[in-house]
């Protein structure tokens, strides 16, 4: 046991991600991360069905659903922690605190003493009695009219979130649950976010964090969208706020309570320790960074991307998904941004668009799918493979904010190979972090640098494609698990062992800096691919219904499939 | 030898296709298909390099070449008609004629004897010295300057080729030979379609088909683009139809000649039968299908599609192919439009954008992958995929004319599957048959009926999308090998068997009527995907420059990376 110390003092991060949470133990003096427990949540993401175990029946679920179950979010509790602990090989009362991330906009519905509604009798099999997970993309009918209203009636909060509210946040979610299934509306007591629920479940009671407040509930400058205006927006729902959405707030670093004896148990941590203020995978990687100065954009790189940063201004970007007031690091604003779809993206064509030549040959070189089309992508000049692609397959969070929005690859021909179009794909989304950093840009919030987390930071050839798009340096965070050493850090904050954020991310947060720096032929090579994307981007994004159409279409294809299936 | 009468005569029809040459023994009495032998060209398409085992060394390509070796052609002589003779079971001595057809526009390039510059000392190493076949999309740079010069000269036959030359036909190909290679193109003699050459092969003298010369050499009320006009297109270029293309013509039907001794032991066959003038895969195809009447559309379903259809009028389609005088049967107007890649893109996808289950599941269950995504594709709603593609893959034939054109798919999410992709495809060509339709119809010239031959007449869900697409009754040739046959029909009017093409179609043709019609809920629902190709079609075939830039940052890429090889 050489970590361990009789006086050194530790605490426990854990990330909740879209398909597993992950716990790390970390040493509070330097950072040091000791130990770590992952578990795969049971049920995974629900976008095709109901689990028959818990509904009775695999009821299916309707294209664009995406739901989970609060069970799995507390297995991490039982299995990950503990099992970090272990792997840590310390001593758990030297433990002091404990603190938690998760995905957002990820919504629970509630009684009032936090048990999520799909646990109660006889609302099992109601689809909207689960959890929506950040990519449920069902609402966006309900996000236009918001944003219509919003715009004719000139809402103040409308800017601060680039101009679009996003069909996963709070509020679209929250009417589509209010219209298309009233009875578990009126039972539900609270909607919370999946980041203070977790919170809930570890101190006992209900902290509503700044950070999700303020990015996913439209919470500016003390307020929520008045009962007026949600009233006009539907029938009986003006006073969602009041009735379902207010909460106190907790700042970020904040302790929100002590660890219950039941999470104690859960855990294997000593009770009454620190419980921080619950906080997003993405918002919490910055200090894990490094990175809380003005400038340093934060992308956080895995299934999707988001973008944190931090600046001393308030300005209105277009697009954005969000600034809000402490929404990064309490006393600076926090600006958010981010793309729906990347390495989603990529694992998508991976496991649906390449041969088996390609996965043989990968296989006898000993290498993933992934790495064997890197390699050979590698070996192209930029443009070489003549095709150009629009990452929009689950939607565009940024600038475009429309989950209508899909994905697209122009310029194929009988002469295009797989390891084209996986470039193309490498490529469209750093098109689409371009996109974001020149409207960050153009607004006067300035982009520096250019600091990765998250799996994809291991692909040199993608962080060499973002370098040379957007002609930034890029740094990369020195852990393989930047979310959770976040919110280890927010841990040692709440629990009293540094004053503030920064401080304690100067000690314990880690980056290798410059990593990879622009190549200027490669960069102007890029800009004439970019220059394509950024007319396919304002032709689907901006001019034509074409996308929309097609998804509308695939609805109604869907609906005469089931109804026929009925008959 | 039961087919075997003493009294009856017959035909052989070779088909020249793109990888392969086909000869079937048919019944003048009858067209009962007797016997059939098939050869592979042993080079095949000569795409990435030139072949080693000729030029020396495998020279590399340049993107959009697509060379053949007239040897190749030879052979099939020597192999697949001994062998459809051999499998009739038929005494050859009671063969009264050959004929054949070819892929258009094939270009060959001569001396005065007819031997190909390739097969000259010196010049095997030379790309421009081989066969350029009709998918040599290489000379689109000359296309646009042809098509640029003749519009502001308002030269009188332009409209007549839908207002566009393609890249495809000889002045395009011939401006490129003499724009690269003045050496060969100074050596050349004869610039000779394949459809020519080959019966030049068999009766040893030169005779230019109709049918060619018509729609791939602007020949129209017995003249070509003028010396005038051709100086002005590049300097020393004027004389180019005075020396290299200008011959006497032959109408289709007419006897070219006599078979040669050479060419009697070549192929078994009696010295002195008739020769068929030259012909054309899909054209000759016309009277195979019964189809050489006003309003029936023949379309030759393979690789490509093309369509063919004969009128009374003469009328100036926009961007169809050409309108020549007897360019079907003598003493109609025969219409032509084509799309330039159909079973090419469906292959294209199959070998390179399907993953390993899928072709496991489709092994073990005893099926192609063609066979397996149409299974899987067949079980959807029209719609329900939420795709729109583009058939661009080779380029547009028509409407557009534009071989810098490329794919594109539109509506891809992650949770498109590779059958839905495939469907897409497989509807993408329908909407460019429905493109093609509407503007004939548009134009005066309506279309009644739609007949199929080639090898995708036997997928049925194909079959029902075209029904579906166009609202056209759809019938399918009653001939496996419909060009063979149509051949087999020109040989026996060239031998004098019966008075003209009409009349022998009427006896030896062969058709299946109205195998499927369309069903007007699909129709309907189609109309709402087709409106979505109409919208994509216009913009990138018409509004944006994105598909031919993305052409260029290739080819400037791919020289980057040769000079950076080199170096």
């Amino acid at each position: 046991m050489s970590h361990q110390q009789s006086d050194e003092q530790y605490v426990v991060g854990v990330d909740y991600g879209t398909l597993s949470g992950r716990a790390v133990v970390v040493r509070v003096s330097d950072g040091a991360e000791l130990g770590t427990g992952v578990h795969d949540y049971p049920h995974a993401v629900l976008e095709a069905s109901l689990p028959a175990d818990l509904a009775g029946s695999a009821r299916p679920l309707a294209p664009e659903w995406a739901l989970q179950v609060p069970e799995d979010y507390r297995e991490v509790l039982r299995v990950a922690v503990p099992a970090a602990v272990a792997a840590a090989g310390i001593d758990p009362a030297q433990v002091v605190g404990i603190a938690t991330d998760f995905t957002a906009c990820t919504m629970v519905p509630t009684l009032g003493d936090g048990t999520p509604l799909n646990e109660v009798d006889g609302l099992a099999d109601r689809p909207h009695a689960y959890v929506k997970l950040w990519k449920h993309h069902a609402a966006q009918e309900q996000a236009d009219r918001i944003n219509e209203l919003a715009r004719t009636r000139v809402e103040s909060w409308l800017p601060r979130y680039g101009g679009l509210i996003s069909s996963e946040w709070e509020f679209a979610k929250g009417l589509q649950l209010f219209e298309e299934d009233r009875d578990v509306y009126d039972r539900m007591e609270h909607w919370v976010e999946a980041a203070d629920w977790i919170v809930w479940q570890l101190c006992g009671h209900y902290v509503r964090n700044a950070c999700t407040a303020g990015y996913k509930g439209i919470r500016q400058d003390g307020a929520y969208p008045s009962s007026d205006f949600l009233g006009e927006l539907a029938e009986g729902f003006g006073s969602f706020v009041v009735d379902k959405l207010e909460h106190p707030i907790g700042e970020l670093g904040d302790r929100a309570g002590a660890l219950s004896a039941e999470a104690a148990t859960w855990t294997g941590l000593p009770e009454g320790i620190a419980v921080a203020v619950g906080n997003v995978d993405a918002h919490v990687t910055a200090p894990a960074a490094q990175a809380v100065g003005a400038g340093q954009m934060v992308a956080i790189m895995g299934t999707s991307t988001c973008h944190v940063m931090n600046a001393d201004v308030l300005r209105e970007v277009p697009g954005m998904c969000g600034v809000v007031d402490g929404g990064i690091v309490s006393g600076l604003w926090g600006y958010e941004a981010g793309q729906s779809g990347v390495g989603d993206i990529f694992g998508w064509f991976t496991r649906t668009s390449v041969p088996a030549a390609y996965t043989e040959t990968a296989a006898s070189a000993g290498e993933s799918v992934h790495q064997h089309l890197t390699r050979l992508a590698a070996a192209q000049e930029v443009g070489e493979h003549g095709l150009v692609a629009l990452d929009w397959h689950s939607g565009n969070r940024s600038v475009l904010v429309d989950h209508e929005l899909s994905g697209l690859v122009v310029g194929q021909t009988l002469a295009t190979r797989p390891e084209d179009i996986y470039r193309a794909l490498l490529e469209a989304t750093a098109f689409g972090t371009r996109v974001i950093v020149e409207t960050f840009r153009d607004s006067g919030v300035p982009v520096e640098e250019f600091i990765v987390a998250g799996g994809l930071a291991q692909n040199a050839l993608l962080m060499q494609i973002y370098a040379d798009v957007t002609r930034l340096p890029l740094s990369i965070i020195d852990s393989e698990q930047g979310p959770a050493l976040g919110s280890a850090i927010h841990a040692a904050v709440a629990a009293g062992a540094y004053p503030d954020v920064p401080t304690a991310a100067k000690q314990m947060g880690k980056v290798r800096r410059h990593v990879f720096m622009p190549d200027e032929a490669r960069a102007h090579a890029y800009d004439a691919l970019f220059e394509q994307y950024v007319a396919l981007h304002d032709h689907f994004g901006r001019s034509t219904t074409t996308m929309r159409r097609l998804k509308a279409i695939r609805r109604e294809a869907v609906a005469r499939r089931r109804s026929r299936a009925q008959t």
